[in-house]
């Protein structure tokens, strides 16, 4: 049976990240439930960066749904309304408490997680801008993506996709992660100019 | 005045390379249109994973545009789509006759610019399963980002930061490129495991 992610949106939610996310879980065949936070039932998120994505759908109808994996987006203000969304939430509490994965990427892993105690006594990063993590084991500011037990962090919209190839990494195993990592060009090297 | 950009997206364009050109354009402030090619006029594309997006308007509505900028992004069969589009066709060949900057990533550098000739004598890169450009001066199939005078490839979704950033510094300069790569948190080291 394939691995089931949920990522939710919010308006103000970073593209690069949100979309490098569901697009490499999905290659890898993990079945991605992509949700938006939106009170009015509205699916259609505008981005940071004004680019609208159409969700899924909302994320009323995921409060029952178990998932193998929770992965929240940085950007502001969407990383506000997430950390404010009481059904995320509810899911982001019960899948820490049941030791299963979770994780966040810039804004987020502080706004989000740090906020309702999910990071507490955890090795951890996050975008530069957003490292007061006063409850964290340690703040790692150098790494790309840090990973602690079930719960990973990662800095920005240039990390994304080592983020998301490490959660497919967790969810999947280093094969599944090094497939899908070979068909996204990584190992090429610097601009060349004629 | 603001630099402007089109990016034209189909059905089946890549999700990665579309979302992180507009994004990184715009965190430089140029003013990018993204542009639906459906028949249909409607503005809603579905992505080569599924992703929805909605574009800012239809194709047949820049006609008489002049952008600085025309970049394609690659996925299947989006680029199939691109290429076959006569707005997208008349728009591309009047930038390359006019000298002006167009650029394509993935399978869009042999789908959509060599097949309308737009690649012909050009030193050029692609996605290495799309790297079939007869007419081309040389393929370099191990750079990232290729730039021949006002023609710039890339290879695919891991290198759509880089190929973007470039887009930048060609539009801009290098101290936009600078200021905007550093937000993106790129030079961060590989990933801790705790």
């Amino acid at each position: 049976m394939s691995k089931t992610a949920l990522i939710p949106l919010a308006n103000g939610s970073e593209e690069i990240e949100a979309v490098t996310i569901i697009d490499v879980l999905r290659r890898a065949d993990i079945d991605v439930t992509v949700a938006s936070i939106n009170d009015s039932g509205d699916l259609h998120i505008r981005g940071s960066h004004g680019i609208q994505i159409v969700a899924d759908c909302s994320i009323d109808i995921c409060a029952k749904t178990n998932f193998d994996l929770i992965a929240i987006p940085g950007g502001l203000p969407g990383a506000e309304h997430l950390a404010a969304n009481a059904a995320l939430d509810k899911l982001l509490r019960e899948q820490a408490a049941e030791g299963k994965l979770y994780g966040a990427i810039c804004a987020a892993p502080q706004l989000v997680l740090a906020s309702k105690g999910l990071l507490d006594n955890k090795m951890v990063t996050g975008h530069p801008m957003f490292q007061t993590l006063p409850n964290a084991k340690e703040v790692n500011s150098e790494s790309r993506v840090v990973v602690d037990g079930n719960c990973i962090t990662s800095q920005g919209p240039g990390t994304a996709l080592d983020f998301a190839l490490e959660l497919v990494e967790q969810l999947c195993g280093l094969v599944k992660r090094e497939e899908v990592s070979s068909r996204l060009v990584l190992t090429t090297s610097a601009t060349a100019y004629y």
